[in-house]
């Protein structure tokens, strides 16, 4: 069964026919070849940079296979778009907060300072992503799930959108922790634009291996995207098996693997290099004990924290497919995110950033401290309450000053997480590349903080026998809360490995667990939508699993009732008229044949390659001949009934690697399904919702 | 077309009645029936629990499936199974240690304490596991993987199986350091035991899920096996995905990390409750420098060390086969291994043990050290090379001392590199219970500790640029090693998280994954079957995966090629007598249905259980009816053509999820695949390789 994807194989090379070649050939002889071609400048010097080109091929091509190459390249190149934003982004940060500085005293232009440049910033995002790549904005997970789902998004892959969604997601992260958004959604989405380039790229070079290339590169590309976004191979790759649909191919497990540690290391490399520490260490390093970590008993308190977590996200999942709903269903709104995107953006900023005023409201919610800020001073392992009760105690460096501002660092948590609920669901419906995951970690992180001060005011006090409990350590709370909460909100396991690769802290990593497991096992009960199937929703994108979430009943619609018209077929006796027609008609690459047109009884398929060339013999030899006597009549792999569901003919689409599938009844074709069909039954589906 | 399947569901149920009337009804009503049963004794105390356990069963099922609570049981019931085992092991390993000491200064009694001890140990567990369960011996993770890729094996899942392989692995494992086996693979084993079991409680207590239970039992206690092994959750779950056959099901992703962290949480929580330490950590906690844990330029020596351990693991690997293939040709060695597998276990144990007598060659070896010791050693952060230089400085703990006894630790460590070579590969053709994965990753240990003492050596000599490189760590390249070497010889990459989870020690995360990455890609290179895939085919296991290593040309056979007899098929209109004829021919729930058997034009299947109903009522009714008549003719999902290869049968059957495949030409039907039919075609493969 091998043959006849080779050969369609073939039939779409062509363009590389120069490379190839050269494969096959001496590479002098594909000199004398370009020398000879009048037509072309600077003949000498392009042949003989292509003659080392290929040389170059033939030595890497014998070490691995050039799709290695290609993963390397993307881990390095998602590790230097990383390192570049972060430090752009630090940079105009620290522009924004010199220039506050130095208005110290001028109370008006302070808060024009404040309010103006996020403002600004996010208005620019807006409209410029909105202007130059409108399919730019939002996080990008959705459509990336969509497309490593099997269906083809062009549009979501272009590099103008790659262009758009870096330079936006820099205003974006430039706004701070005003907006509150993050990076990782746009990045991972980034990261599949490149790897789509340069899936494309080792193709060019490595023209026999078409049909996998693109589709392994998208799956290592979202390890990646998490690896060089934090420097966390291993919670890359865990997302890379969760994001996908319904299974994970090993095929592509040491890909990720390779290209995510390949990302991830240089991105530790970079900051090396740049000065910012002696040698690789984690991104949020934190000084746990390492003696002592927690308490056995403890661990009953951070299940009952996972649980905690996992309520909290359930009013945050629900309030964030209300405010989806409202959207776009409120006519102010509905108009104002056609029409006037950038307004929209510049304004929420300016409401938002208002309220963060450090003089006003912003004072109690540590408004001043850019999300890497919170998040260190939020992971830090000693007790807040303790040192603010006791005052000659050395205080804590400067982030613990920020949160201790007007009164206890506790009653600044309390208000940080009830205002930033709303804060944050507002944000989220900007219409500018932001991602929703980091802010979703840190209020996380807050929450677990200000549970754990609990725990410790109440072991310190000595409610619990003795002094027994006298170091409990409030930043292991955290950084449970932030897995728990954010995976609870993702409806994923993966941010369980990424807080312990973020902190480099494996001693809580049991806890951690256990809280993320309870915080999910809430948040999923009742086969409620995750955050990102409620986007994929709300965007109507022709995604399976989330339309399950959304109506169980629609993807389980037999196939029958849904298949588009009569396909394109033709009878075993065809002749040059009716061949030439079903070519004309049909842009497939496999074209069913079937006995007759009367009997409808499917034999198999040809290949549209062997129908041109069949068309081209007609014409040359002006004889009347049949398809079966000119072309191979594959025999068909795999055969659906029209009974089938359409959730199982996209199971045994994706599963078992075929292009087309042929539906028939009693061994009559009724119709085939392609990869552009099956978007279309889902997009239809989609709108049933 | 989930009406069959569920049709076929309740065919099977039967015996669970009581049970399920309990789900329908009121558990009053059920208690009256059991009351009227004169024939069953203490009714009344019966009946009263029963009542009581449809009870709990109905608050338990409000919760959450009974699935989950099978997981939880899993988890818990192999960390207890794993503490114990440590529990006894330890105390029979001590108890040899004090008969030696005891007899100090009697060198030839030392000598028979010594050498008689595992050899007895070795004959006990070999004969126990010979004469009780046969499928008890070797490792055990071949089998699970096969089982795994779908095909039943039923020998291998029994409890006197699992009684077996417990006991003997005890006897092995006591044998020590001398013999040099592990418990990691019969643990995956024994896990899948408990996992069939637990799920077999399950079905009777839930009998409407039954299909998908015990597959994904199977998967899920995989991941527990590890997991409860170390204490290491995640790296189970690793493990888990990398043992399966091709693709990994998201549906099992949570249960896994469930389990496994219920698993590694409490096996850490039992040790904390014996006594041993405060709080749950690390099993080999390690106390590697944080603030400096490697130089940026180090990277480039870990990834050389990598592919140290990826040429070592070749070396390793081709002996292996050869020594399989030897064993199996040699007719002394043939002989008694079918004969008497004690005889052959206690001598080789005597040798080895001979060999390893620490007054002689063992002290070239630290012989005396167990393998938790030797592998506690060798990550000892300290460097052992400087410390034999200037004696006055303060010799570490005891463990070095053994190292060092002789005299430097270095050249210790290339003897025991050496021997233990060879002698490992000897221990591998034991047929007793035993693991083969910890003693490599404690030879890759040891090879990474001399390459880090040559390291550190080097630094410190000042070769390289001044003092710049003083606190270079061998204990971490002993860690990447250990990872690199264990994931070279068992074609993985879990090893490297192991490693992580292991020591707790996440600063060395992006050396070590870049060591096994290395490695991996040396040792897979040229399709150079694993370690287990060299056993899988040494058995002629029906696992496809290997057979592909061994043969690729194989699994291309086209499936008409291998298809087995005519399958029973039924027409139409076939009458009572060719319905008896068909239910008494053939076991397969679903029998195909054909348009005449002269055309051979199928039109789906029925249910055995329709047919047994068919049957009663013609025998009730004495009419005689057709089979369309009264039977439901469901569609057929899928069919496969005779040029299918059997790798891509072997696909669609495991990853579409159907029970039944049919096989047909232009709409005749040819045949029909099964799992049992399945297994037929790949034992038949394996005989030919």
């Amino acid at each position: 069964m091998r043959s006849p994807e080779e050969a369609a194989g073939s039939e779409t090379v062509g363009e590389d026919d120069d490379w190839e070649q050269g494969n096959q050939s001496d590479t002098s002889c594909n000199r004398i070849v370009l020398l000879a071609d009048p037509w072309k400048p600077c003949r000498r010097s392009r042949a003989t940079v292509k003659a080392w080109l290929l040389k170059l091929r033939c030595c890497l091509g014998t070490v691995c296979g050039m799709e290695w190459y290609g993963f390397v390249a993307l881990g390095i190149s998602m590790a230097i778009l990383s390192f570049l934003m972060d430090l752009i982004v630090a940079k105009l940060l620290r522009a924004h907060q010199r220039l506050y500085m130095k208005l110290e005293g001028n109370s008006l232009l302070q808060f024009f300072c404040w309010t103006l440049y996020p403002a600004c910033l996010c208005a620019v995002a807006s409209s410029f992503s909105d202007n130059i790549c409108p399919f730019s904005t939002g996080s990008g997970i959705p459509e990336v799930r969509t497309m490593l789902a099997g269906i083809e998004m062009p549009h979501y892959l272009s590099l103008t959108n790659m262009f758009t969604k870096f330079l936006g997601l820099i205003c974006t992260l430039a706004a701070g922790s005003t907006v509150f958004l993050g990076k990782v959604g746009p990045f991972v989405h980034l990261s599949t634009m490149v790897g789509a380039y340069l899936s494309n790229l080792c193709t060019l070079i490595q023209p026999n291996k078409k049909e996998n290339a693109a589709g392994e590169m998208l799956v290592v590309a979202a390890a990646v995207g998490v690896a060089s976004c934090f420097g966390a191979p291993i919670s890359g790759v865990l997302f890379s098996v969760e994001v996908m649909c319904s299974h994970f191919a090993l095929k592509h497990y040491c890909p990720c693997f390779f290209s995510a540690t390949c990302g991830g290391l240089m991105f530790r490399l970079f900051s090396v290099w740049s000065g910012d520490g002696e040698t690789p260490q984690a991104l949020f390093k934190t000084n746990f004990p390492s003696a002592l970590p927690f308490y056995p008993l403890e661990i009953l308190l951070f299940a009952f924290l996972g649980l905690l977590c996992g309520a909290v996200s359930c009013c945050y999942l629900l309030c964030h497919r209300w405010i989806l709903r409202f959207i776009k269903t409120n006519p102010i709104f509905i108009r104002m995110l056609t029409t006037e995107k950038g307004l929209y953006s510049g304004m929420v900023a300016l409401f938002l950033a208002s309220l963060t005023f450090p003089p006003s409201a912003g004072q109690y919610m540590a408004s001043k401290l850019t999300m890497k800020q919170l998040l260190t001073s939020l992971l830090d392992s000693r007790q807040w309450s303790s040192r603010s009760h006791n005052a000659s105690v050395q205080l804590g460096p400067e982030p613990l000053l920020e949160w201790s501002s007007p009164g206890s660092p506790v009653l600044s948590l309390a208000v940080f997480l009830l205002m930033k609920m709303w804060m944050l669901l507002l944000a989220c419906t900007l219409p500018l590349p932001a991602g929703y995951f980091m802010p979703v970690f840190v209020y996380g992180a807050a929450l677990g903080r200000l549970f754990g001060e609990g725990v410790a005011y109440v072991a310190s006090t000595g409610l619990t026998s003795g002094q027994q409990w006298a170091s409990v350590n409030p930043g292991g709370y955290a950084l449970a809360g932030a897995a728990a909460f954010s995976g609870a909100v993702t409806h994923t396991l993966s941010p369980a490995l990424l807080a312990l690769e973020l902190t480099g802290q494996f001693s809580h990593a049991a806890p951690i667990l256990l809280a993320t497991l309870l915080a999910n096992a809430l948040a999923r009960s009742g086969h409620r939508p995750s955050f990102y199937d409620a986007l994929s929703i709300s965007k109507r994108l022709p995604h399976l699993p989330s339309l399950v979430k959304a109506c169980p009943r629609l993807p389980s619609t037999p196939v029958g009732q849904v298949l588009g018209g009569k396909s394109v077929q033709l009878q075993k006796a065809a002749g040059r008229a009716e061949v030439q027609h079903a070519v004309n008609t049909s842009s497939d690459t496999q074209i069913p044949v079937v006995d007759s047109h009367d009997s409808q009884v499917i034999l198999g398929f040809v290949l549209r390659s062997e129908l041109l060339m069949f068309l081209r013999r007609c014409t040359a030899e002006t004889l009347e001949k049949h398809l079966d006597e000119v072309c191979c009549i594959y025999p068909t792999s795999v055969l659906l009934s029209p009974h089938n569901t359409v959730q199982e003919a996209h199971g045994i689409l994706s599963l078992v690697g075929v292009q087309t599938l042929f539906v028939a009844d009693k061994g009559r074709l009724v119709g085939i399904i392609t990869w552009p069909e099956m978007k279309r039954i889902l997009e239809d589906l989609a709108k049933e919702i």
